[in-house]
């Protein structure tokens, strides 16, 4: 894309009540618009993020049989009244609104009692088991205080996957298949050396749950690390817990802040029962279904790649992650001869399918190398008077600073 | 896909409350599930329909410039009230909740008001001009009734976009490169030849606006045809206009049914003057910018397929919109030998990046043709112990019925 035509612009300045690094950077760099407190919209940029962020995500979810689906936003009380989870005194997050048709109406803040009922419609016998929903969809929390920027929103996109299974073994196994894939994908996010699968409070049916945590000063969770064991415990259970039983005692574990970037939960039999969603086994009998709960949050995940991996000069992607692969940029474009040659060499890169933000604008070379760092696009190409002279191209690494010239063949390779 | 792990399954009936044909299908046939009246969550088979809409609307989007975001459904109530567009008795679809943290919120219904503000942050000269954005977002109508399946939802995903201009020429210019996107769009969907760019009550700063209805039994709007003059004018605006503008007399008009899939309106300098969305221009004087806005609802659009090209057996889907291309019906399973062949075509068919479903279950050759029919995808191939024989694979065209023999080395080229 020609930046000349992209309608956002870098600022200077992010909006003075926009207190998180990531919001500011992202903000700064035309991403996001913050819309008010907790609220965000994604520009071409930031979208472009997401969508990438959200193809880690589906390729992950799908290679371990996902089946993705799309849930509506709108919820009908009569089903939540079931597992006595529309009160607000039992539920503190839900949005509702008056149906004009009469009655009440929520806005789902997550979704297991719509998939359990969908799935009852479908599920009869052992063989349609086991089974993997998922969905990304926005979800809405009347959250109190809104302050880490897009890592706790008021409205977020957010993957959540549940799991439908016979048997505690088989739930057991695919908990496991899915932790790993979680881990995969805070790998190809560029997070995953600071990312824990920690133990945190169980849920209703085992001792624990376990949360993916990524050790940052921003974060808003407590965790206990220790990064040579590879073994990290939520602070709500580290009094309750016997260490040994991780393999660790409590000196061996340091505190730090923590993102939380994903959550995996066994939720046993609980919803399944209170809607009824059985399965008839090999002998004939009915059983309820033993399920999971999956969740990552897209944007989370980006505000914490930002949190992580900026320096001072701005946003640094990784290469999955990236808006573009390579940010072109043309200084001295008073030359014709310079210009036709960036031209060129844009049409080039495009035609070979490589994203490309090409930085056409007229403006000086300082403006759009400090442009450049803020957007952070991990390979800068620099085209000038003096590199057309030299006959190679300028490579500029955006994480190292490392500088090479490379001829336009070695590039198109 | 193998339809043996598809978790959807076929249904004898739809739920007996819903009276649409569209959502009767797609419920049978296992596309969309039926939340609440006027609610709809997307299964497997249905996300892969809409992905495939919103992919040809991006596209045509996208070749007339448009730059895609993803504004955010909560609204600040004080953005509205700078239009007049927040209190009930001038809007009355929206959807209000109570902010935990004090104040109201909204549910977007529509995003004028978003995107001017958004705009207006980077928007300063002449040389920004013109802009077009657009995005595909869910929207929140609190509608009354809803008793259209998909085709009128009170939430519902929906592609608006927004052009920015300095003049009426350069307004009036992208309104009609606008309005034939979108009838390549209405053609890739299969129901151009009943889809009529329709004279409509006018905005604020035309006579007209201009929707795109689609001729059908089950529409809620009525639009006056003539078919041979390409020529269609909306029920309200019969009397007002002066019909030899556009070419027919009333004796030519025919009265018709008819759904709204589309419309394209001027908004003139509404939003951008009350938000003071100004430009300078070459003289160095502050002007206000030209709008329009540019609606497509991928749901109904879906809806509106299916009203159109199912017959009595079920769904007939177009081929750029179908969930798979093909549709590999395997019969007499128990022959190992039919399987196994089964099996490898399917093979080689994904990894020629084809979309198949593969009906691999174990099922009558009856009801798997009464499932491939409900289903409607475009063509089907079977393979059974008298194909195998025959050295040939038989190949049924869902829409016509033909059926035709063709060698595997065909099939796959």
């Amino acid at each position: 894309m020609r930046q000349s035509q992209l309608f956002t612009k870098t600022r200077k300045e992010a909006p003075k009540d926009e207190v998180s690094k990531n919001a500011q950077l992202l903000i700064r760099a035309g991403y996001i618009h913050k819309e008010m407190a907790g609220v965000y919209s994604y520009l071409p940029l930031g979208l472009r993020v997401i969508n990438n962020i959200n193809t880690i995500i589906r390729e992950e979810m799908n290679a371990i049989g996902g089946q993705e689906v799309f849930m509506s936003a709108l919820q009908d009380p009569e089903l939540w009244k079931t597992t006595d989870r529309w009160n607000d005194d039992v539920v503190d997050v839900w949005f509702k609104s008056k149906l004009k048709a009469g009655g009440e109406i929520g806005f789902a803040w997550t979704h297991e009692e719509m998939i359990t009922r969908i799935v009852s419609q479908y599920l009869r016998s052992y063989k349609d088991l086991p089974l993997f929903t998922y969905h990304i969809q926005n979800k809405f929390r009347n959250e109190m205080r809104a302050k880490s920027g897009i890592m706790r929103t008021r409205e977020f996109l957010m993957k959540d996957l549940y799991s439908f299974s016979r048997t505690e073994e088989e739930h057991e196994k695919f908990y496991n298949e899915c932790a790993e894939a979680y881990m995969r994908i805070f790998n190809r996010l560029g997070i995953g050396d600071k990312t824990y699968k920690t133990f945190a409070s169980g849920g209703a049916f085992t001792k624990f749950s376990h949360e993916f945590q990524t050790l940052a000063d921003a974060g808003e969770d407590i965790v206990y690390v220790n990064e040579e064991k590879n073994i990290a415990v939520n602070e709500e259970v580290l009094e309750e817990a016997d260490l040994s039983e991780f393999g660790v005692t409590r000196d061996e574990l340091e505190k730090q802040k923590s993102i939380e970037v994903g959550n995996i939960f066994s939720l046993g039999t609980k919803f399944s029962e209170a809607l009824g969603l059985n399965y008839v086994n090999e002998e004939g009998e009915e059983k309820p279904v033993i399920m999971g709960s999956y969740g990552i949050g897209p944007a989370r995940s980006m505000g914490t790649v930002v949190e992580l991996l900026s320096d001072e000069k701005g946003i640094v992607w990784p290469e999955e992650v990236a808006p573009f692969k390579i940010h072109l940029v043309e200084i001295g474009g008073d030359d014709e001869k310079v210009r036709a040659y960036a031209d060129d060499l844009y049409k080039k890169l495009t035609t070979a399918n490589t994203e490309v933000l090409y930085d056409d604008r007229d403006a000086r070379a300082g403006e759009k190398f400090a442009d450049s760092d803020l957007i952070g696009i991990p390979t800068r190409i620099v085209i000038s008077k003096k590199t057309l002279e030299s006959g190679m191209i300028e490579r500029v690494n955006r994480k190292t600073g490392m500088v090479d010239m490379v001829s336009e063949k070695d590039l198109l390779s």
